[in-house]
């Protein structure tokens, strides 16, 4: 069952407002089983609504609207579409009272723009807007379903939930669908795609797999559709064990997106605690793990060593080594690490150094060089890696890539 | 001169992943003049494609497509432009060379997938992606121009800002827009708009005023239109030396909306250093401050001090202070600030205490409340502040309004 989903307005297309609704309503009609065939966004113009319905209701079921019912003159979306299913305007007293009394409620008295959002077209079935004055519009012609509602997020949020989801499970014969995640980490795209490829070519044709790459992480999404909830999760089951066998070392989690929150899961559960030790990643490493509410359980803080000096006096590291094999070595790194680890007494450790750039490499060290190293009790590893030469992202897969390597040791 | 953005990818239409390429796009080809007249979100199949790119190119100059330009076998971009502007599919040496190095300094082997990405159609111009291994493809049509780049945002935004605005601004005849930003920091939105009232309802009707908040800023955008860019700038900076009189105090930069940038731009010129001493923030300070390539220049470093022992033994914040007045509190947050101070031996230090949520609130204290200190060469002042519920945000508002607390004593 196909659904299109219309975004109108011009703040938009402008570049000045995120479009989250489209995204939060595709996530929520796509998991009660209908596929979301297309999202478009247009201006608040009568020749741009009618285009885009009529190719949207040429090609699916159900077309959602957002955006243009508001009560000034610039909002085209309710007379176009009353001209468009051929209706007339009428009051509707329910409506009108509705109105009346959040604008008293308000301290306001009813004006003419609040009046005329009560007039509604005749051939369509009102949805009450429990949290605003503009109502939305449910009309069907031939079996299809068109419902326009308002751009204001929490309005359109509890419309949908409320009535348009439960009217349109009532109305189609909607499918299931599962999706399945799994979160890889500290491996590319293409050399996953290799280690899989034979699983994927033996894939069976109703499950489809999705590559969504990111700094340091590539996303599977495995997905299937049928009528047969348990037998589909049977079938998406049994792939999911032989592809866990041919990559689980990569595999960081198939529930949980966030690294830091997996890892905060582990440590809790262990009752150990964390600190980490950063150069080059700033603060960063420790941002992803504070942002995890309840962090505190399990993170103590960390010491940022951006100054060698501070890398001396915090962290206890070897002046010798500094002048030797310069800040961005092993030695100093594994210093880092240990040096933390003690000082904070803690079960674990993180400690970054490197070359975030634009500036600052060399021949022997070129930007994007970062030594990372996890200190736990029974030691200390590290690793040399080489990112590329933007300073955000050489930030971010530092940070995920020493994530990475901690959960890989707890 | 109209603009279509087409969005190809699954993940869009399940409300996986937040569709933010069109957004940004729209926003930086509005700024040089094109009107973006429809964004399109359809899935990776040759004929969704195929109808979305032929109803763009017969209402619009330019189409932009991103996503689908990936290395594995779910990506059909390439292969249906290919077909629809009729080329065959060519290895383009530089791209394979390219691929090779970005792959090889990776410590990997190429290859088939690597190898595939660098055969492109003979009759497009390719664009170089600085950042990844799938190469932007141009192509034109009867004065029509049609660009594919890959969706991960960082290697489209590099190549939207270096190539193809530079390519475009060239090719088509674009009216002038000034767009002239005011950065604020400090003031709500409602109390700004109270404040600046008289001049909005005065501003010529050529001039468009926007507001943009986010947490702990409002940015208002002057717009225009024309020919004239001279006459242009003049009408603006009439207008803006104007608000500049009102809300002088709340300004902090009219060129750079990185706060952190501005700071560190300040610390340069006076040759200062800075520190910071992170409880609620976690971090997300150093991160700002470091963020911004050349910041080793003026930034030390940071403690992250979550647990009291940190506070006590690494910031010499007194016991007594804690267990009577607890951490979040004037008098810990202001310790916390001149120990991080004087242990790091610098000129600035920011210190911040709180509750950012969701737990973790009583009556007295309840979450969001932040104590954050400012110590300078001359002492040291600090400021309690209620922010709201959402851990998230509170982060975000407490580490601005800490950088918009030292700007101010700068």
């Amino acid at each position: 069952m196909n659904l299109d989903i219309i975004s109108i307005g011009d703040e938009l297309l402008i570049g000045q407002t995120l479009n989250t609704n489209a995204f939060w309503m595709s996530k929520q009609l796509n998991a009660i089983g209908f596929a979301v065939r297309e999202q478009t966004t247009i201006a608040d113009v009568e020749e741009a609504i009618l285009s885009a319905l009529e190719t949207s209701l040429s090609k699916s079921d159900v077309v959602l609207i957002t955006g243009g019912l508001g009560p000034t003159n610039d909002d085209l979306t309710m007379p176009t579409l009353n001209k468009y299913f051929g209706g007339s305007l009428v009051r509707d007293e329910k409506v009108y009272q509705h109105i009346e009394k959040l604008v008293t409620s308000r301290g306001f008295r009813m004006n003419e723009n609040n009046k005329s959002q009560a007039m509604v077209p005749d051939n369509c079935t009102v949805i009450h807007n429990a949290n605003g004055t503009a109502p939305g519009l449910w009309f069907e012609k031939g079996g299809k379903v068109v419902v326009a509602m308002p751009g204001v997020p929490y309005e359109m949020k509890v419309m949908v939930s409320d009535q348009i989801i439960p009217k349109l499970k009532a109305q189609f014969d909607l499918p299931e669908i599962i999706n399945h995640m799994v979160y890889t980490q500290g491996v590319p795209e293409s050399m996953l795609a290799e280690q899989i490829a034979d699983w994927e070519n033996n894939l069976p044709e109703t499950i489809k797999l999705a590559y969504l790459p990111s700094p340091g992480r590539v996303k599977l999404r495995l997905s299937i559709t049928g009528r047969d909830r348990d037998l589909l999760q049977s079938k998406i089951d049994h792939e999911v064990e032989k592809l866990e066998q041919l990559i689980s070392k990569h595999i960081y989690s198939e529930e949980n997106e966030d690294l830091a929150s997996v890892i905060g899961e582990m440590l809790l559960k262990s009752n150990k605690t964390i600190v980490t030790a950063e150069s080059c990643t700033g603060g960063y490493i420790a941002h992803l793990i504070t942002r995890v509410a309840g962090s505190s359980a399990y993170y103590k803080g960390s010491v940022i060593a951006y100054a060698n000096e501070v890398k001396i006096n915090d962290l206890n590291v070897s002046v010798n080594d500094l002048d030797s094999y310069g800040a961005v070595s092993k030695g100093v790194v594994e210093q880092m690490a240990l040096g933390v680890q003690q000082k904070m007494d803690t079960d674990y450790a993180i400690a970054t150094s490197g070359i975030a750039g634009p500036t600052g490499g060399s021949d022997e060290k070129p930007v994007g060089t970062v030594w990372i190293a996890v200190a736990t009790p029974d030691g200390v590893t590290s690793k040399k890696y080489l990112f590329g030469k933007q300073r955000d992202v050489n930030i971010e897969r530092a940070a995920i890539t020493a994530l990475g390597m901690l959960q890989r040791e707890l």
